[in-house]
């Protein structure tokens, strides 16, 4: 994996690049959606291609427990199962670990359940009704499936060995998410973990493409045996000195990229971000986990970062909500019934090209499946393009004005708070 | 609309034809994918046109209660509301004002409710959970919706209005579909009550073509405007006299073609389609309504049907039940977890082409959108393509060869009893 840098932002950590991967080139900052279960929910490959997706995220903890990685990595790895063949991002399962993971026995460890509505909570998953417990250790963690009840034991070096199995371009370390409710000490007993985890896991990577390139004239195919970049996770939560102290170790190991991983307050994460990205080196890429409202990707890019995940855009379009310039709207309100015009005017998007709202109004009340299918399209097309007019604003110097531009329209009391 | 047959079967009354309409030609036989509420479920209208389909089915009775006639009118009829541009049949509402209908006050006249499994029952809706009940007048039909319980009240004449606001190519009659279960004196009722609305149904169709060739050169534009045909409907039963005396009733109005309606006994259903299309005037298309397992498929063809209808291939497709031509399979079962060929070898469908059973296994176990789909997709493009290969068998005259072939490998105990 190479990544280049082709323009920087003035008077900020900001810049446009190209990362290229094993499965074609992604133009940075760019936004990834999320295939939770290797499948972009309602969507063909086709059709997030057809949206300008240039790479997706599909997440480890979901695909090891169902259909197992081992028969991912039988059917030749993930481009060829979910027949997706451009870049693939996977997580390291660590925070769906953490936020999905059921506790058994009694000697229940951890309970992250976040109460104040300040509190940002990345979104990369698209489960949601199980327990946030797990049992955690020194050299891993124990957790039950949210699926059968089986138990399952992960350390740095089984997520990584499912994550080659897995075989997407870019892999993560394994990390403690910590919950934003904990105290000092526990974010700094977790910090330290995540540190030793990210040092195993990339030992394990290393050990494992070292065998992959002996191995290159085997039979398995270039799908599964091309190689993979592992990022490491800064983590620290909202304290500055274990942010620093993060970016500082983490960036101090031999990885391809970086995560920036955990919960933040809205109104300081970009201060979080910006302490991390002051000290990872510039030259590598840096992906901002779980993070993707359009106010926050201005947030992030400005920052330093150059890719996001969310799955809030196809989340909230299967529930009706819908981005515009101008703001979210709800489709299943009662005006636009019998509105004839799409969802937004001179939206490039399949959706906006050939049908109404009031089609959509009558397909979500309908409760039909191409709801969710032609909502997707839109929300994607609008997030995914939006950080490429972004990325054009950085090569066209002119970021600032765009920003300015773009946020007084979208929101409707801007400049607010939490966007400085 | 104009319907030429092109070649027939020898000592039978199947035929291969085309069926020229407003929107483009149909070839014939074909099978009509059903979008109850101006949507193929699951699908896009370009998915619909990739697996094959020539034309499509809504339903009448969903789009008056939702979005409403007027509504989709206003828009400029069904095709430009849903975004498909070929042709589109509707049916008159009769079936699903009598199966989905529910009646009001205290006095019922009507309880659909059939236990006896052998009764092949239509499948013209895609919905399920509602009481069978409405109320008939000679009139027409009172009916409370079963969306919000408000009350309506369909005459022939309403019904063919609204069909002319949806706009289709092909429009029906206004029927009683009766229950099997009802006795002879009932059925005999119904019928007549069916041929007097048949007329009514034709001469407010008269009236309102009339008009429109008037208007040709109006404000609405072709979409709204363009000529549609309408097709009356042959009830009566099982009763060989009642079916008899329908076909030859219905056939001599001034009808573009003929429907085939109500409920058969699975093991006489060629008797009772034979003896309706004896007599219905051979230059005209016939369509057999809410038929299309492919055993039935053969049966109407090879008995004089040009046009099938049904939601049985999606309603199971999104149930992970799957066509073969090995008869079907459900994709559910554990067997197919680990199976990395596609739902069936050389089928060129979409899906087909690029998944693997245990990716679609895996998808319908995570309960994705994804699953219904791609199941969506190999269904119809199986019984679309299957109904193409009989009509290239009507013209390569072995039509008799490709039946016994077909059904040999599709049916476990092939010949059987309903076959013939």
């Amino acid at each position: 994996m190479k990544f280049k840098i082709e323009k920087k932002l003035k008077n900020s950590l900001g810049r446009a690049g190209v990362l290229k991967t094993a499965h074609g080139d992604i133009l940075t900052p760019a936004f990834v959606p999320v295939g939770t279960k290797a499948t972009i929910k309602a969507l063909t490959t086709e059709q997030v291609l057809d949206l300008g997706a240039q790479v997706i995220l599909a997440n480890t903890y979901h695909l090891y427990l169902q259909p197992g990685s081992k028969l991912i990595a039988q059917m030749g790895g993930l481009h060829k199962f979910m027949h997706w063949n451009g870049p693939i991002i996977t997580d390291s399962g660590g925070f769906q670990v953490f936020s999905l993971g059921i506790a058994y026995g009694k000697d229940i460890s951890k309970l992250t359940k976040i109460t104040d509505p300040s509190f940002l909570i990345p979104e990369r998953f698209d489960d949601t009704d199980a327990p946030r417990l797990a049992k955690i250790g020194q050299d891993g963690v124990s957790f039950k499936s949210h699926l059968d009840g089986s138990i399952h034991y992960i350390t740095p070096e089984k997520s990584i060995q499912i994550q080659h199995d897995l075989g997407a371009d870019i892999i993560f370390a394994f990390d403690e998410c910590t919950s934003p409710s904990e105290d000092l000490k526990y974010q700094a007993e977790a910090l330290e973990r995540t540190h030793r985890w990210a040092e195993r896991s990339l030992a394990e990577h290393q050990k494992l493409e070292g065998g992959k390139k002996q191995d290159l004239k085997g039979a398995q195919g270039l799908a599964l045996r091309s190689p993979q970049a592992l990022f490491g996770i800064v983590q620290g939560g909202r304290e500055e000195s274990l942010r620093k102290k993060s970016a500082k170790f983490i960036g101090s190991l031999n990885f391809d990229g970086f995560g920036i991983g955990g919960s933040f307050a809205k109104e300081d994460m970009s201060t979080a971000v910006r302490w991390v990205n002051e000290i990872l080196p510039e030259a590598k890429p840096r992906h901002l986990l779980g993070i993707g409202e359009p106010e926050d990707l201005f947030m992030g890019i400005e920052n330093g970062v150059d890719l996001f995940d969310c799955v809030a855009p196809t989340r909230q379009a299967r529930n009706g909500t819908l981005y515009t310039g101008k703001g979210k709207i709800n489709i299943l309100n009662k005006e636009y019934r019998n509105n004839f015009l799409p969802i937004e005017k001179n939206c490039e998007c399949y959706t906006c090209k050939n049908y109404s709202r009031a089609y959509l109004s009558h397909l979500f009340h309908g409760k039909e499946m191409l709801a969710g299918m032609l909502a997707s399209i839109h929300n994607l097309y609008f997030i995914v393009n939006l950080v490429k007019k972004i990325r054009q604003s950085i090569l066209d110097e002119n970021f600032f004005e765009f920003k300015e531009k773009f946020l007084r329209e979208y929101l409707s009391s801007y400049p607010i708070d939490t966007l400085e």
